[in-house]
């Protein structure tokens, strides 16, 4: 921690600062400059709350220098981090993962005809929502695990991995075998007790960046999960929330080089909840490859029109087959390939 | 719903909407002006995402005319909530109801000692955190029942009402006998497992506001818990995130007429997290009593150098009695007043 | 400045950037932690840009100890400043000063009726725009010269100080007899010719605050005027952009106290552009005089429905009259007093 | 305009709705549904503020049909602008053009060098800015019209063209020669003396957006230029503020692919601005290219180390080389090339 002087502070300011750091069991190098005074608090401790000195008489300014998190920091592995999900489907490595399927899992017959299409145009892994976060109490909540056995159906009959949300403590053991990788939704990244759960299991974890989280706070929640010895963890950016609303929310693709010089940890991009529009979704995942992503996630409906939840945003399979395409010329570009 | 055409829209794409929501179930009132052509679409269907047509060829702008929230809206209770937390103490009338007390409850003696300074100041309830939910996993995680059972005690002693925040459905039974209100955080708003298991019990719930909810989804949560049939739901502006970063979070204080307006729900203000830092948090409550809040909510500690969480933001007793002197003066401008 | 030196950063690295320090004329001070190197660099370089450091082989963290702005700043007159516009109104002082009048300057017998109504209330300035910077092209743009003259004609007969905005540095000369204090808008709070151009002067500059402005932007734009000589700047919250749409925009209370503590330069809330709504104005002026502010601004129309423009955050006189009533309640518990 | 009144209004409080819109001029249709009576207004007024009607009793809401911009409306020019500076370079074609240079000019050595080396690497436009609009008084403020001069040497020399900031009219008519296009600054985009100077001229004009501009104010500002005859503008997205702080500004990516929706002008990325960090520039440019954006905007400059201005965002020759070679392998992806 470093504390910067006011300028003018007194000497009995300065010295009580000292004391107070001392106190805490830092060591304090002092440096007096012609217009400040510096004081340099040298010891970890990772939880201090840096604002108890900036209210200190004469203090200008405390700038922690610990970062906060450090088991998600990419000098802990500084190789970077590969998520297995098994069946060869591994995100962070040379190949960039897309995994593709309807927001809502509906019937037999749209989950296998959307597996199927997505698993010809190359995507990787289904995603399917059981579990529904809605804004609404009224609106579609989802088919719960019936929805999760269908989803593994038409995934294994398409040689898919799974991905889908959940949403509290109570179900991860029932989802155990229907998921290859569990969804934290953004509207959760902070639900701690869901987080020190998923670092009790070893299955891959997919955290998504809540709406207003900063990527520090981001990396704190992958934290949780980490510590708890999980170490399968993919981040993922969805956008954040901003003053613009022409899109629904504003897609931070900047947060994709910034976490992977931050972080070990994979991160992948998901432009259907971003964008919220359809026809916006395009442009936006080839951005995301061309910015670096390991992976894309992309919803993708047989019938847009009639989905339950989230058609707007739901790419038609031809679409989808068109896209994938235009990410096979542009991955190249910075020596990434996609199936 | 109100879908206006684009200029020069085709009568096939005009005709092509009307049958979509003729399918829908809607009934449709056209309107052709010079410019535009306007469709109405009437008939209630609370759970409709417009952006569906949104992108129909030829369709300029979709506005939703059914206001998403409906047992929290004013139109619903016109004369306004008031919710009883016993002991004669009521939030929503005309006193102006100040809870306080330290952010983690960390010893019999403090918060005994904070109990009896903040009753003899005019505070109505205790506040104390035994469960905190901490950006990092590395950070003070809170009592639990025993912090629970003192704040209780102290609460039961100067004869105040007890507020304390919940994390997870699962510790609802347990804390029913310690607290007269729970607290749903900021971070856990959207967190709908625990939002509905609230509205399967009767007493009170003081809701905060998400860092970056908008105040139409405050009102959806808020929506989750009466939807089950408990309606004492209290609802709490702790500041949003904006850019601002020179305080912790930007305190949105026009969401107090605002949601008074849209809701029947009382607001109360929370200047402690809202600010982050203790000088800043007396103009802060002053400013949202003037405003209209029906309550404050503030983190006041006997000794908040050495607090565990938080002491930055939190008062010492007599900055606290010196405030709730203040408040008694500005309240009746607006024909309240504070104890 | 202070760099923090990554965990395991080489001596290479770390001598690299001590001898850049060093080349810059900076002192520097090396202290070693056992998880970190910290450098302290001396010497004031008000215009240094810290990222050119943030780049180089081994750096985690730069940042700056010197504050930007210095004439601005609350070290340069702790004090505090009191802005004189004559007539005896001063801005600063115990008393709360409002400035009151119409958006726009629209005829002879509104700015007169409005004059007299707001000078009744207790309204120590008119305000009144005869240039304004309208969003669309097609906006009414302002009457110019002959709007100013009958705003002084008006101010004059009824004992009131005048503000008005100037848009260009060519109309300074032009507006110079008809304004006590020029209006720098928010738009323009950036427009450094225009900032330089009233530095020139001598008269008082009301600057408001850029709606997507920190506060260190806006005391970095006064001090642009402060250093061409002029001292009289009185600044202006006016709201900021977030991402919440019910008010236009987001009253940022809490820069009163912060800037109050920063700068000696007096500051008021500007409630009518930062609700946008008339119902909302009154709650928010009382919130910015309970937090501190040294005056208000705002919008007052005799025909608020005719208004030629921002009718619908302009109040009613009677309303005027009666939050003035509200506002002598407030200002005593703060020891200051409105007229 | 559309009027949704609230449930339950009084038939006394529609018509006064209604005589109000026809004293204004609208003709009215009225729909009456189960829940609601809407409005709709017909008749095109292009400035009128809503909020007005939003104030009366028993209105829940309103929404404008108009939109507030025609001139840079795609159904103004359906078929797209394409923005001609002369020696065959065109913006808004199949080819995606690319501007590079200095922050400032600083020397003769500095601009041609840097010249060379961008036009040899497939830049058609050299950039370079000789009025500098910096947050603080005390910062380089650049060469002024020498600066323009050696800009259009080293142009004519290495046969690119030439884009350079403008900051007020009086500048206008002294850098015609130098320029040919004049670039507008975020901080000016909404300083209408300067949008209309630039309409009287016919020289193309580089609007970028605002820090906290929405699209459709970028769009507005545009339509002051393009009111005044000159139809030559190129809008460019720069980043916009928001919560998140470890890069400058948040890239808004998805405003390129709908601005090309709402509007035909060109847009083209400047990603040096929007991540304010050199090693961040590639990957944006990467993801700006493919959005679908007509052209990119870059710092480069020969020794940012030692820049007067913003060498933090500025690429060495050599990077800016390499990110060439990779746009030209994204481009094709969609139809698109680089030279």
């Amino acid at each position: 921690m470093v504390i910067v002087m006011q300028e003018g502070a007194s000497e009995a300011q300065i010295q009580h600062v000292i004391d107070r750091l001392v106190a805490h069991g830092f060591n304090v190098h002092r440096s007096t400059g012609e217009s400040h005074t510096v004081l340099g608090a040298v010891g970890v401790h990772r939880d201090f709350d840096h604002r108890d000195f900036e209210l200190l008489d004469g203090v200008r300014e405390v700038m922690r220098i610990t970062q906060p998190f450090k088991l998600a920091s990419r000098q802990f592995r500084p190789e970077g981090t590969i998520v297995d999900l098994g069946h060869g489907v591994k995100i962070g490595g040379p190949e960039v993962v897309v995994a593709a399927g309807p927001c809502s899992v509906e019937s037999r017959e749209q989950i296998f005809c959307v597996a199927e299409c997505v698993a010809k145009a190359g995507a990787k892994i289904l995603r399917g929502g059981a579990f529904k976060p809605r804004t609404s109490p009224y609106a579609f909540q989802g088919m719960g695990e019936p929805g999760l056995k269908l989803m593994r159906e038409a995934a294994d009959q398409f040689r898919l991995s799974t991905v889908s949300e959940v949403m509290d403590p109570s179900q991860i053991q029932m989802m155990l075998p229907y998921v290859d990788m569990f969804q934290v939704g953004a509207r959760n990244m902070q639900n701690y007790y869901l987080l020190r759960a998923l670092g009790e299991i070893r299955k891959p974890v997919l955290l998504k960046r809540g709406l207003s989280a900063t990527m520090e706070e981001l990396l704190l929640s992958a934290e949780y999960i980490l510590s708890g010895g999980n170490y399968n963890v993919v981040l993922c950016e969805r956008g954040i929330r901003t003053f613009e609303t022409y899109t629904r929310n504003t897609f931070d693709l900047a947060a994709i080089p910034v976490i992977k010089k931050l972080s070990h940890l994979p991160i992948i991009g998901d432009p259907s909840h971003a964008t919220g529009r359809r026809d916006k979704v395009p442009p936006m995942a080839r951005a995301a490859v061309a910015a670096g992503a390991d992976g894309l996630i992309i919803e993708v409906h047989n019938d847009p029109d009639r989905a339950l939840s989230d058609g707007a945003q739901s790419l038609e399979p031809s679409t989808f087959t068109q896209l994938m395409a235009e990410l096979r010329i542009i991955a190249p570009a910075i020596g990434r390939r996609v199936a």
